[in-house]
């Protein structure tokens, strides 16, 4: 299952970083922006940056997230980037997460399912979209939007994380209400991706139904820690968004497994840092993962 | 702004129908699919498919709602076609509703505004990804992940529509769940939608931020018209869904005003039923499409 073969790589490379690629233009260093003024231009730079920044860190981290948001807002040729990423991770033996949060009633969550995890027939013949082993989606629509996701699960050597408890500072306006038998909106989510998983349980005792749990809500991670035994958690929020090795290290049990962290920014951005200062941006990549290896290591097993 | 907009059209119409664009490359006819077997035939003809529909009804109905999942599952190619969707139903005259349900943090949020509701930054030049006068999107996150968009809606004539309680079956497990103060979270979120839409309310008196409510839970939906007056409502659920116009009703106001009715297979596939049997595909979604308003405007207006 696709879950063990993730937390088989975070064990091999004994680091539980994912590395976040929401590669906007504007990240990249300004020699390879230089002279750029269209769509298929700026797609074709940020590919050419996301696969340097691949062949950096693809032997000291086990697997990329890579965040379509960024991607979309070029428009069909930014897709075109999306796509040639995920596919030179993967080429590279990378796990690879498509951060999409998807969502829709079962028809259309269908056709997500297929662009994502499967294929789309076309006549006799048929087409893999944005081939991913992980999709993020969001579960307001209960369980008839998660279904046809847990099928390509079933079937296919892939998996979800579900939106449970988010790493933005206003996650907690609706996910933190208490509901009238006495537990968070967010807990309540995190009974059904418990649910959602069973019989997808792998080897390692996790599910193929993970959940997004963010790195900057502590008390809140500890509950879903102890509440969720069998979930692997996608944990945003470290470093640019104020998340620190200390705050997330409740989201890991005391085996020192339990999820994979993610950093984007301090990552893709890391040659723009004082610490990395005169490095080009694939070397400082690959020292602010080695610097991030070190500080949850020692967090997590210290 | 958009809203009055829409209510204008709907308005001259007379016709509270959106047509959704949920166009697999399976519901066209088989001579349009005829030796087509790759990503990019498919596309052109879903996009030929969708110009002859739009060209059929673009002078009785006010709106088209396209549903971005399925042209996601088509790759690249798919989402090209997409945008020449989006662009050509706009160049007929047509209010552009994407259905994409995005959610996610502020500055990740701030990437899909700008693919849907704005352009991108490319040295000094710029692109308009999938330029749309609405955007679906999902509160699950809260109000930081709210605003990108009303910032959009607020500077350059967009709207969105926010997942209140959606029409599958499912949705009242997490939407209908009751909170400790006795409201229920699809009420919960109706409530920050009304928040969210403060100051950006036209001259019809609804904001530029809607709802989506299903036809299919009329005892929800006739609780949130109540709770929310300023709020126009995006209602699926009718049709192939289960939905009647019976169940819908409870949408509208007194004066007929409230919402606008999505109808996707039962419009793009109206050729295949016993009613239009015979019929051109264009020609009978047009047929549908009067059948449909004629249906609506008894029950709401009867």
């Amino acid at each position: 299952m696709i879950i063990d073969t993730l937390l088989q790589k975070i064990a091999e490379k004994d680091n539980p970083t994912v590395v976040g690629l929401d590669t906007s233009f504007d990240y990249l260093p300004e020699a390879m922006r230089a002279g750029v003024s269209d769509a298929k231009g700026a797609a074709e730079a940020i590919v050419a940056f996301n696969e340097k920044l691949i062949d950096a860190v693809a032997d000291i981290v086990p697997a990329v997230k890579v965040q379509i948001a960024y991607y979309e807002m070029y428009g069909v040729e930014g897709l075109r980037a999306f796509a040639r990423t995920l596919a030179y991770a993967k080429e590279r033996g990378l796990v690879v997460i498509t951060d999409a949060k998807r969502n829709d009633i079962g028809a259309t969550a269908e056709c997500y399912a297929k662009a994502f995890l499967g294929e789309t027939a076309i006549g006799a013949s048929s087409v893999r979209a944005f081939d991913s082993d992980f999709l993020t989606v969001n579960g307001y629509l209960g369980s008839d939007g998660i279904k046809p996701f847990l099928d390509r699960a079933a079937a296919g050597d892939k998996g979800i994380f579900v939106l449970v408890k988010t790493s933005n500072r206003s996650s907690g306006e609706l996910q933190d209400l208490r509901l009238e038998n006495g537990k968070t909106v967010y807990e309540y989510m995190g009974g059904l991706v418990e649910e959602w998983g069973k019989g997808l349980v792998g080897a390692s005792g996790y599910s193929c139904v993970g959940a997004v749990v963010g790195a900057t809500h502590p008390a809140q991670a500890e509950i879903l820690r102890r509440e969720m035994p069998h979930t692997f958690f996608l944990i945003p929020g470290y470093g640019a968004q104020g998340g620190t090795a200390e705050d997330l290290k409740v989201c890991f049990k005391a085996d020192g497994t339990g999820g994979i962290v993610n950093s984007s920014r301090g990552i893709l951005c890391a040659y723009r840092k004082d610490a990395y200062k005169g490095m080009p941006f694939d070397a400082a990549a690959r020292r602010a993962c080695l610097d991030m290896k070190a500080d949850l290591n020692a967090a997590i097993k210290g």
